[in-house]
């Protein structure tokens, strides 16, 4: 058995990426390890940072005002996203989180707020036992490429097509 | 906005069920709800259960003793699917958790453990706000045709298949 840690993928446009990342920290952390949670897109609206107090190893930071189904990413959105980049580069670099995970890191991607070549570089300069996990719809093929394990999450059925909102402890 | 509970599915061959299962719980928690998960087929061995003394409305019990890779279910296995059931079924009535997580439900209607018709009439009998989450592999199209949220979760690219053992504190 080594003892490298992985890169891990939960894409696709099904519910539970973010979730399973969440469930990945808390097993984690629950083992006595120390995970950062580096969220881009996303901003304090999104109370998952509500787990945050109960755990003495976990951070959480987020790096982004909100999604982009209705508007463009502004530059103030492509900056915050290099910011946090520079920011989770720093804890992969350093090793000291045994859990680095890149929530939405295929958003800030797939909108263009970060190139895939400096996505890559920052992966590759990691700590050989950190444990990366990234999420987000639209995984590019060069991340696929490099990651030890890759999860597609399908949407079969989404209640969000009956008309039911995002509901608080439930969906976010 | 209806405050109906609704049903969950994470089905598929990938990594991530039971996590986001869990990410959920745990989300559901730091919003104040209370969580009930009651694990089929798995044993204690599992620490999934470290979570537990972390929250005062989080209750996990396991119905198992373990997988059937290499064997088949024993009349015990059997009744201890039977007797987690009915315990689920209680909670489900009651509707004092307002979540209630079935872990691996899936793989004891599988292995023909429990019939199919005796899940969903569980499932009827729900009290109508509890949220239900099911996870496992091989969800039948009639538990999919009943939920309202429903989530495949393929399998891309798994790091078993580099000879990498389970890992505590990350894959259990």
């Amino acid at each position: 058995m080594t003892l490298r840690g992985y890169i891990h993928i939960y894409t696709g446009n099904g519910k539970g990426k973010t979730t399973a990342a969440f469930g990945l920290a808390v097993r984690a952390l629950c083992a006595g390890k120390s995970v950062f949670i580096g969220q881009f897109v996303k901003s304090m609206k999104y109370n998952e940072t509500a787990i945050e107090p109960l755990f003495d190893h976990l951070v959480i930071q987020q790096f982004g005002e909100g999604c982009f189904i209705e508007r463009e990413p502004t530059p103030a959105d492509i900056q915050a996203a290099h910011e946090g980049l520079e920011i989770c580069r720093q804890h992969l670099v350093e090793g000291k989180f045994e859990m680095v995970i890149l929530d939405e890191l295929t958003i800030a991607l797939y909108y263009s707020m970060l190139s895939l070549e400096e996505v890559l570089n920052v992966l590759r300069q990691r700590s050989p036992h950190t444990e990366v996990v990234i999420t987000g719809r639209y995984a590019p093929q060069e991340l696929i490429d490099i990651a030890d394990l890759v999860t597609n999450m399908q949407e079969v059925k989404h209640y969000y097509s009956l008309g039911v909102l995002s509901r608080n402890g439930i969906d976010h």
